[in-house]
């Protein structure tokens, strides 16, 4: 059982409601985040480059304390992420979708060991920007987890 | 005289509103970006990530537009955000601001030429976020101007 993404994101960060994020959940687990262009839109009618950035933000966010959360780490975990990067593909016309990449299995086992020893860990998080199936822009950052 | 930015940014970019960025020029022509901790707080109490970074993204197209201008060629530019990256250096308690640092007169003059002979062309801008005095996170970016 998840936790209700929207719901926290909604209640805790503002931003994320202003910008209408919603969270499925897609088939490994994983958590899909999506935003309408409306709210997010720029000065050229396409999605905005700070709501992209935003978007996959959140996205890296979310799976960082969703993969704590699996390993039953999660409660006790502080998340803040450290550094993250943006590359821009195409112009995004329409609802975009942000999507964590799965871990290759050795980072996951180094990062959760390390934070249960040392209650401090860092997760490098790819994640994909999509709209209409075609990839609009990639973000990669590294998240800190830290007990709280 | 300098463009309303903040007129422009709460008419063109929602998020911008939704954030309250405010904005201001400083004594060499430098416009400084600040938005408020409220609407732009994260789950810690301090200022989420995805709102520094955008703040950093907007403070970086505004330089660029204001330098065109000054050029006498913003009229006819389009200005999209080609890479971003943000590095967070400390947690953000209270209200924050984003200032593009000034650019290398080469590096300015090859970008405004490169505009005028092919209407296409690439601006790296650094961005600086502050909060009370203390930088708090660094920006770079890459915009690419096009002739509209």
């Amino acid at each position: 059982m998840q936790k209700d993404w929207q719901a926290l994101l909604y209640n805790n960060i503002p931003l994320s409601r202003a910008m209408q994020v919603s969270a499925q959940i897609i088939d490994d687990g994983r958590v899909r985040l999506t935003a309408p262009l409306a709210p997010n839109v720029n000065d050229k009618g396409t999605v905005f480059g700070g709501s992209l950035a935003t978007l996959a933000t959140l996205a890296g966010w979310v799976e960082t304390q969703r993969l704590l959360d699996l390993a039953g780490l999660g409660a006790e975990a502080e998340i803040v992420i450290q550094h993250g990067e943006t590359d821009y593909l195409l112009p995004v016309r329409s609802a975009f979708s942000a999507i964590s990449q799965p871990q290759e299995p050795e980072a996951l086992q180094r990062f959760l060991r390390q934070f249960e020893r040392r209650g401090l860990a860092r997760l490098a998080v790819k994640v994909e920007m999509v709209c209409e199936d075609e990839l609009v822009a990639r973000f990669q950052a590294d998240y800190v987890a830290k007990r709280g």
